[in-house]
């Protein structure tokens, strides 16, 4: 019986086809696949359909639900973002550094494909197409752990990368489900070490952790985000109140959304009112501390769980501060160093506020939505590293590869 | 009683000010460490004396108690080291990419310190120097577990780097060692997640081995080599004879050298005779298979062992191979993708090689002993990764380093 090591091994096998093709064919087999994703709709919604019916019967939320679904319009946004990864350009082969050493010897380093990339996700069969497609355009195999919950439209969505991959001449094993193997598949996965080069957890914080803690394979963190903006004493009210608006209400539900505003106690009077206003006219809760219920007396009472949490709701954490180097202390401790913006008019604490805030990505007088692949222009996203090692903030092609040294001599030997 | 959690804290509450300092005042730090290691040269060789008289006593072997013994020249040889690095630029602050968005947001990405970088490493305390300093320079705290062989040597090294730190205002518990606590404190700097960013095993492959199964922290993977170099049909004899005999007698205990030399049958009568021979001359013990014995019958019968052998002796283990084809297929098999080497005359091969090998560094006619951070020209190293993530082949200041991104606007919220 096929186990999901065979399935593993079998990327491994492939991951030469796909790691030597090059950006012609890479894109060919990309090209057939968003054509097959159009062609082959109704059955994918088919099997759609049946990850829903079983949703629903085992009780997964509305949202959830949400997210699995696929329909005419959904799978044309895939084989759009599929076309979009054609469009860029391809990270393999890029030189990077290079020199001539005083013997003689040319040396260069240069951008190859990792090799297997694993996968392990929740329940959101889009993720099954983009990162696959990202791999084939960065010249690696993918094995994809998707969730049992879309299992069925995981598996039309291989067997539509792997026909792109074949009609091409490529070797269709480069893209690879595990699905069907659940819990222990993942397992395996984790164990993989040496089979796969990089694993990419992306969904829940309790998810990321079970990969970040059991992984021998070594993992990119995407991180959940609490996220912070600070309102500096000399902050002008209206980038306050559009910027916390923004980064709160544009989309509550994301990592890249405001979770604690942290605001200088000499700017409390003068601009908090409005911002609070703002939000609460669109239904956020201010889960605040004394001195902001003191101006603010509608907030409920923040509780120290407030400071730590990460609602992805319309739930605000608010918190008045002394000065910029209590802002700081506050977002040391809390923060999950994913994003963190200021709001100030002085630049001596801007600049002070992008040197210590030790996160992916720092901001100044921005919302702190804008981290984020597209909005970077990266042109596709595999998710937003938190952590410092490999790669650190939106990830995208260039962040899935790996580089070698190649060396160019004429018989040189080491004196 | 302070533990090894109490000293990686201590680095990690430190790390804001090496983080934070400004290359000048790092370098006056390197200046002040390289002037104490030689003032107070007496006194690291009377604490030296006491681990090199531990380890005669605990049946430490000849080259281990070579490895550890620190001498008047030995210890110049550690401050010039450190000056060197004062010398090499910082890495801290480049501008790796940047782009001002469609809606005017001004993003940078930038070079920064990783926090806290641990070390795990045997008996050897030039290392202590080498990645403290190097860490210096690279903005971060250290936390090295040098084993408790060399625990006397390295409380006197690592008493001398905070004491270079503290001559310049720098906080002084940026450099820890947790020798002291034994296996235990290794322990917990494996598991110490979110304190520790980065962790740097340096030794034995069964070191490596441990350190990458157990940490929770992320691993850089520093290799052991199983090296090869595979002489082509059309390799010209001179070359062969001299990169041969150069990459595995030169220096046969590191991971760079040569242990499994690999010949195109074509080539094995003209070729192989005068490249044996120089080795033999030099003591090479020749372990070849039965196409390599029949030619030079002095070879001993290799087994599959031979193959997966990281002799770091003057052993060699020799194959006949029908083609390209096959050396390829035997290298993906054994190779522990450290470095390889073709010698050819052929283009179409040589471009296949350095193609097809997924090794950190892979060679054309050279000797596989350049695979080194100092004959790259890096000025130092902390080691050669094997793994895909983060950094591969010689590492030294910048793969020390993370990244963030500087996101500057002007009010800026997303629609």
């Amino acid at each position: 019986m096929t186990t999901a090591v065979d399935l593993i091994k079998r990327a491994k096998a492939a991951s030469g086809s796909i790691g030597q093709a090059n950006t012609l064919v890479k894109n060919a087999a990309l090209n057939a696949v968003a054509e097959l994703l159009v062609a082959r709709q109704d059955e994918i919604i088919v099997a759609n359909a049946i990850d829903l019916a079983n949703g629903s019967q085992n009780g997964l939320s509305t949202g959830l639900l949400d997210r699995l679904k696929l329909d005419e319009k959904r799978i044309a946004g895939l084989a759009d973002a599929v076309l979009q990864i054609v469009s860029l350009p391809d990270p393999i082969g890029e030189v990077l550094r290079g020199m001539t050493l005083p013997n003689g010897l040319k040396v260069s380093q240069v951008r190859v494909p990792f090799g297997v990339i694993g996968a392990i996700y929740e329940a959101r069969p889009n993720v099954t197409i983009d990162i696959a497609a990202i791999a084939i355009k960065a010249g690696s195999a993918s094995v994809l752990r998707g969730g049992t919950a879309a299992e069925n439209s995981n598996r039309v969505l291989v067997q539509i990368l792997q026909d792109g991959l074949a009609s091409v001449g490529l070797d269709a094993g480069a893209v690879q489900t595990i699905d069907q193997f659940g819990r222990e598949g993942a397992q395996q996965l984790m164990q993989a070490r040496g089979l796969v080069d990089v694993l990419i957890p992306r969904g829940s914080a309790s998810l990321i952790r079970t990969v970040v803690d059991e992984s021998k394979v070594p993992v990119i963190e995407t991180g959940d985000g609490v996220v912070h903006v600070f309102i500096d004493e000399t902050a002008r009210q209206d980038w306050a109140v559009e910027i916390v608006h923004n980064s709160k209400t544009q989309r509550p539900s994301v990592c890249n959304a405001l979770e604690t505003l942290l605001v200088h106690r000499a700017a409390a009077v003068r601009v908090l009112p409005a911002v609070l206003k703002k939000l609460a006219d669109t239904g956020v809760t201010i889960h605040g501390d004394e001195a902001t219920r003191a101006i603010y007396p509608a907030a409920v009472e923040a509780t120290d769980a407030d400071w730590a949490a990460e609602y992805y709701t319309l739930d605000l954490a608010v918190k008045i501060v002394d000065s910029l180097d209590e802002a700081l202390e506050h977002i040391a401790k809390y923060s999950t160093r994913h994003t963190e913006s200021i709001i100030t008019e002085d630049i001596a604490n801007a600049e002070r506020f992008l040197a210590e805030v030790d996160s992916a990505v720092v901001m100044v007088n921005a919302a702190t939505r804008f981290t984020d692949g597209g909005e970077f222009g990266f042109g596709a996203e595999v998710g937003i590293s938190t952590q410092k090692l490999h790669a650190r903030g939106p990830m995208a092609l260039p962040e899935l590869t790996s580089t070698k040294w190649i060396v160019r001599g004429a018989g040189q030997i080491r004196a």
